[in-house]
């Protein structure tokens, strides 16, 4: 080509010269156009032209049009019944429009146009976050009038995947949750918290951690209830200062939670979102649908007359000699008792469960005189074997212990007694062993239950395995609680992880002798509301005055500060149960007597209600101590009181909290009431301020409907 | 422009109808060239045209020139005296120019482009590597005017890095490294071997894994030595059927070795290659520089007099009354003896380090019978305190014990008698409260000293911490070793890291009862000569026909089969200690009559020789037994023998170690050699076809100069 091209410029310059200028003017490049080109006609090209133009035009038209369409599209919203679901999140909105829970994808938000929904309207499925693979539904039904719940699932099918999503947690106030060390009613987030494993956890040493009273469920002042599903490997992080501020975050990575054995290791966030009318109407239907109800009351010695534990006053002091004159003095001051607690150090070493033949020189012996002298006697118990315990060498012989992860040796834990292995109760020879250990006390000894200590995830091996896998490390408190029912009545745990229909006392765990929130008196109320909607009425709250722990303690270290000691008492009275471990004799006269009106008041005025709720909540589930907004369910204020409850539905308490106070405000929610002193209240909701109350006194009111 | 041109292609057509069909075979393209150039002349626009394109061939000339060059610089290599460096390796050559040595940069080429010689040409550095930064050198110095040596040093700046560097194997017969479950010499690899830790093991137990004497040294028949630096977190791995079949692999990343506390977690791979003149030369040059020689020599007892365990015999059935039976027939039979060593089980607990009262009813009396009788008696002991143990407690009390990486809990391992702590001897008060325990013993009973077993790094826990760091586990080993050297002259101990030092014997690890290359009669030559080689020149063989294993014994389970037995007492009566368990007296008076002749020629032919020799070794650290290379560096037939040996430098000995067989080939290198029963040999070297050997003899010729 290059060729023709030098040949034909040459003949042009040759024979053309006129051209020269045109030439210069434009560089020529060579062409290859088809001869036909030539043949047409010079008329027809600007119409051809003009023609494929307007084609232009109208290929551009319908392209705008269609992108148009598309985006229109991409900005649309599902809605299934009264959730509207955009990419990035989804609304429950009421029938007026108010938006009642929002709900953020953070992790990724969903493909819209993956989605399809069915022919009722019901249902949404969508099948791409990105360019992932997901399995996501939404599904409505409507299981009352008055209820509509939502189930959500967020299936994955990569590995290490994470799945986050948040709620707008500032609409309204939320309850549930978890014991924690500082507890509010309603619960109070604040500052940052990446997301953690939602595990039971003992929050005495772990005070920013969840305790070990623990359910996947949290519901709202706007009537709304959340509840995730048991196979969700279920992480909760909070950011107080956002709009989307409470995390549920669900990963297998870096986290205690495992695929259940043979299942695919793809993390799944399902959960249940209702609406209810109202906040008790939609309490009690998650609570009936999500919890199981007590099968039995505990025994009634337990709700009726204080327990006496040696713990707060002798710690691990405790001996034989000791034990005697205690109980002794409860005769002496003329005090009942459901039953004498002996406490930690009875034994020699941790994992004998056996009694100290040094410091119990005859155990029968005094366990005999006890038993004369009506005492019934229950002792301290835990799942560890510490390494200088004999025990140990009999539980690594069997195989009894939570393994390291190679499930060969062993795994230490470090607890606050010292380093030990862990009962691995996945293995139903360690159940045996350890229950063939507590039958030996009750046969030999006549011990008539345990308070069954631990329990929590806290105290497994930072990994660890275990005879059978534990794909939730709660199940290990679950199963630790579950040995504690066979011996009920008497019994306590301090770990609740779906078991409500244990018929145990649950204990809130250690308290410090101060007034604040953070486990002291202030965090009794919030505790026992907590623990009542998450399902578990039998409430022990910890020793009246707390445990007078060192450095941990207003006032002296050795007894509780005075008034705190009275106050906590009074507020104690009027509890599922009532525990004593510094006595009131270690005071004053005047102490000793507000402990024998308070007890005394509790089993004439307290007790015939408080029977008669451990047994209705059998039927019912219901708490037996119950938030102000169980009667006023949509009352702001009532939502908010954290220092009042209710026995049932009739009667009010409202105890001083406070150092130095001898009145407090009183809030009346709707109703005719009469106060403990006999003054009627019918005009309100109402909020009695700076009402009088001695320091003998705790304000109670009757309900009269 | 598009005007222009379109007014003056209408021109054109108009004016110009003649034009139409070259405008028609060539498009016009608008140009803009100055309005000067029209002003030129048309005959000086060849000429410009000419000129230009000169100029462009001119250019692209240069051009190709340089690419040439760059490409031939790229192309280059570096000459550091007779190393040859390329981007992916290195050769080292001899002054005839054949390669000896040659190494492959496997992990990663270096860019020789970022390298610089300095002047005198000795040395090399280079900076990078691709595009990662590194820190590579290649420096030559000569030591000596026979010897040349080069330091190879391959620093990464990038965290997680694995540097790989493979020789090629097939170059000459290589020699050291470590002892090896099937031990061969020269050292053979076989298949394909992915990088594992270089660090002390247990082959008994981990057959393909490396052993308890170890050290980072290889020499080859083409006079090339290897030592790799200390600081280099050095794994090994081979394919046999690769040209660069064994690699050095320094990482930091899933291996126990650990950058030493402060020092940054970079990976270096260094290491030194010397040539030498000859094969004798260069490994005395590289053992004097690299192993520290033996400070004195064990107890002469230990080499002059068999030494006698309860172990083959007994097993853990060990008990006073056995011991004293034992050392009766010893007596009875007329052997002589270095000591009686109580094996395995005399204690009830591993990490007692005490006599069983039950077993041993009365050790102080035993032990004072056993001295009048003119023995000597050592104990079995091991790092090791099993969880039942009464030392498991105090241990825990007082951090004596490898702990997990939190350095919390104590980790706990497995080994062949159960589950245990291990002492962590990185912690002076551990080493001080083991030292206790044994100088009790040897102060209560009279125990001369110890048996030292185990203290590989494969009875290390996977992960754990330790007191004092352990940047390269096998440091473990060799704190343990030098525990064992306050109890030397008549301790053994079975791993070796650095401790030629250590005037004790190193026993090979435990032999089954077979004629093999693994762990058989045949593997005895090679490990000895290995262990030699590394710079352990008293080397205690396993016991005399092996340990009878059940499953790894040839022949029947009770003793080993007695021409086994017989072979290996022949083999032993001639290696630097001779070790009874199964007693001849076992058998019948043939087996007998051997054991007296040979143990007796020991004493008067073998001992003068092998005291001298033993001497001698703390001033030169030449191996007291040597392979025949040591005389004849050059004779490729020596090279490769591996069934007979040289004591020093003059007696050569030729055991039988086949099954069935009265006669060998025997291979006598360069020299006059009297054989055993006077027969003198002078046309060498040659190899002796059929030697005669009967059962009770063994064949050796004395070197006559």
């Amino acid at each position: 080509m290059l060729h023709s091209y030098r040949r034909d410029q040459l003949q042009r310059r040759a024979g053309r010269g006129e051209n020269s200028q045109v030439d210069a003017m434009y560089q020529v490049v060579p062409g290859n156009l088809p001869a036909a080109r030539e043949k047409q006609s010079k008329e027809v090209k600007p119409l051809i032209c003009t023609i494929l133009l307007g084609l232009l035009l109208v290929i551009a038209a319908v392209v705008a049009w269609c992108y148009y369409t598309a985006s229109l599209k991409k900005l649309n919203s599902f809605k299934i019944d009264q959730l509207e679901l955009y990419k990035d999140g989804f609304f429950i909105k009421n029938t007026a429009n108010m938006v009642l829970f929002e709900m953020g994808f953070k992790s990724a938000p969903i493909d819209l146009e993956s989605c399809f929904q069915d022919e009722a309207g019901n249902e949404v499925n969508c099948t791409k976050s990105g360019e992932e693979k997901v399995d996501f539904f939404v599904k409505a039904f409507k299981p009352k009038d008055t209820i509509t719940c939502y189930n959500i699932e967020w299936k994955t099918v990569i590995l290490d995947s994470v799945v986050e999503h948040c709620m707008h947690w500032a609409d309204g106030h939320w309850y549930g949750g978890a014991e924690t060390s500082t507890q509010h009613w309603p619960i109070k987030i604040s500052g940052v918290m990446d997301p953690k494993p939602y595990v039971t956890g003992d929050v005495y040493s772990i005070r920013d951690g969840f305790g070990g009273i623990l359910e996947r469920y949290w519901i709202s002042s706007k009537s709304v209830a959340v509840r995730v599903n048991d196979s969700v490997p279920l992480h909760i992080g909070w950011n107080s200062s956002d709009k989307e501020a409470f995390c549920l975050h669900a990963r297998y990575k870096d986290s205690p939670f495992q695929p259940t054995t043979g299942q695919q290791p793809f993390v799944e966030l399902s959960y249940q979102v209702c609406i209810g009318s109202d906040l008790k109407i939609i309490h009690r239907y998650m609570a009936k649908k999500h919890f199981r109800k007590p099968e039995i009351t505990p025994s009634e010695f337990m709700f009726r007359y204080p327990k006496w534990s040696t713990w707060a006053l002798f710690k691990t002091e405790v001996n034989q000699d000791k034990v005697l004159r205690y109980a002794e003095k409860i005769k002496k001051y003329q005090f009942n008792f459901s039953h004498i607690e002996i406490d930690d150090q009875y034994s020699s070493s941790y994992g004998e469960f056996n009694f100290d033949p040094v410091k119990f020189p005859n155990a029968s012996e005094l366990l005999q005189k006890l038993r004369d002298d009506g005492f019934q006697v229950t002792l301290w118990v835990h799942p560890f074997v510490n390494y200088n315990s004999p025990s140990f060498i009999k539980g690594v012989e069997n195989s009894y212990f939570v393994m390291d992860p190679s499930g060969r040796f062993p795994a230490f834990v470090e607890w606050w007694n010292g380093i030990a292995a862990v009962l691995d109760f996945t293995n139903p020879e360690t159940t045996d062993w350890f229950q063939k250990k507590l039958e030996y006390l009750r046969s030999k000894y006549g011990i008539v239950s345990f308070k069954f200590d631990a329990g929590e995830t806290s105290y497994l091996p930072a990994k660890f395995s275990t005879h059978k896998p534990l794909s939730d490390p709660s199940l290990f408190s679950k199963l630790y609680a579950k040995i504690a029912a066979s011996y009920c009545m008497l019994a306590e745990v301090r770990v609740g992880y779906h078991t409500q229909n244990l018929p145990c006392f649950v204990r809130m765990i250690d308290r410090d002798s101060v007034w604040g929130y953070e486990l002291g008196l202030k965090s009794l109320i919030p505790t026992v509301l907590t623990m009542g909607i998450l399902g578990y009425p039998f409430i022990l709250p910890d020793m009246i005055g707390g445990n007078v722990y060192p450095n941990k303690t207003d006032g002296l270290d050795e007894i509780p500060d005075r008034e705190l000691y009275i106050r906590w008492l009074e507020l104690s009275a009027f509890l599922p149960a009532m525990q004593f471990s510094i006595p009131p004799w270690l005071y004053d006269e005047e102490v000793l007597k507000i402990a024998h009106k308070f007890t005394q008041l509790r089993e004439s005025l307290v007790m015939p209600l408080m029977l008669r709720l451990a047994e209705e909540t059998t039927k019912t589930g219901n708490p037996i101590i119950r938030p102000l907004w169980w009667i006023a369910p949509n009352d702001k204020v009532a939502q908010k009181v954290d220092t009042q409850f209710l026995i049932g539905d009739y009667l009010m308490v409202a105890p001083i909290l406070e150092k130095g106070k001898e009145a407090r405000d009183i809030y009346l929610p709707d109703g005719k009431w009469q106060s403990f002193n006999g003054d009627l209240f019918d005009k309100t909701p109402n909020l009695l301020t700076d009402f009088a109350v001695d320091l003998d006194e705790v304000a109670y009111f009757i309900r009269m409907i």
